[in-house]
């Protein structure tokens, strides 16, 4: 997606460990048209998916998938970090280890909100080694809820994220994908590199199958 | 706001401690359409205002403060509740204690995004005791930046926060304002109560002064 590519060389700064902060367009500040933008591109891919739910993770996934739950006629489910007093009981739950916060968090669902009915899409802001999206994929599947897809803005395509979650039979789709933060810059990921990992991608999937 | 009144009676769920449950629409689940028309309605009552930023809170003022700063042409910015790795230095902070969870969180704003010509509307989910939004008005002033106003969804009008943010000067406005939660009923401020409500605040105001 060319707007959050420009984006992303423009406002994005890389840190040490291969960290890309984009706080000032993602996720601590918001530019809302970017956001806009990129929920209308997620609804546009899965619109053929009868989706009923959009299920994100707070803080940062909400802006990113709000639009894409609106545009979708879907409720938005924002999971929780950890429980609330208003969120004690009747939960889907789920660890998730956070490499850049090197923390594990407990990922909450009420269970009222996800049913065996639901076809979900999952929407994060970043995919790097797919705990989150997995954890999130996890809930859904408590709920014996289908997940149709998982939708992910900034992909870093040199970790393992993108892989573990095609092996486990689920469709990726990443808005922008970034082989490299070597040197201090962004490279992305091209058409002919695109191919390869592709295909590389493929040959994972038949494994598993 | 009418739309909102409704979503509260038919949706929300009194718990005791005069706890309002809106999971369902608000901060766990999300009604996208409702919070398009919160958001308007915000940027409809700052129009005037020359806002240049719009300030909440994660997690559940992002989905109500979307489309305000959209609307207002504004970057929408939610204050963190504890320090990210990728957000470790020069930060405004302010400390707020939350009853609804008995825990005090270092809420936190990078900066880079608020300067002394800002114009900040802020915006969060519920009024009770005011330590949320005093916080981040705080933040927004140790940045030498303006509050024009402080938005609200839900307002508890038995809780003390909406006269201390007016005594603090501030103009709030919020969409829906309860009288009470006893017997587990949601009873909305009336007209009659509002101007009672209203020449009281102005009262308190005047003994400030």
């Amino acid at each position: 997606m060319k707007l959050l590519e420009q984006a992303i060389r423009e406002k994005g700064t890389v840190l040490p460990n291969d960290v890309l902060k984009v706080n000032s367009f993602l996720n601590h500040q918001i530019d809302t048209e970017l956001m806009i933008a990129i929920g209308k591109e997620f609804a546009h891919l899965f619109a053929q998916e009868g989706i009923t739910k959009v299920l994100t993770i707070e803080s940062s996934g909400i802006a990113p998938s709000f639009m894409a739950a609106n545009e979708l006629k879907s409720p938005l489910i924002f999971a929780r970090k950890k429980k609330s007093l208003t969120l004690q009981d009747n939960v889907y739950t789920s660890s998730v280890y956070s490499y850049t916060k090197k923390e594990t968090n407990e990922i909450t669902v009420a269970k009222e909100f996800l049913n065996c009915n639901d076809t979900v899409l999952i929407i994060d802001d970043f995919l790097a080694n797919g705990e989150a999206a997995l954890g999130l994929a996890s809930i859904v599947e408590q709920a014996g809820a289908t997940v149709v897809g998982i939708g992910i803005v900034i992909e870093k395509s040199f970790q393992p994220g993108r892989n573990k979650l095609l092996q486990a039979g689920y469709r990726v789709e990443s808005l922008a994908r970034i082989e490299s933060l070597s040197n201090g810059t962004v490279t992305f990921v091209t058409k002919n590199h695109l191919e390869e990992v592709q295909h590389e991608n493929e040959n994972c999937s038949l494994s598993v199958v």
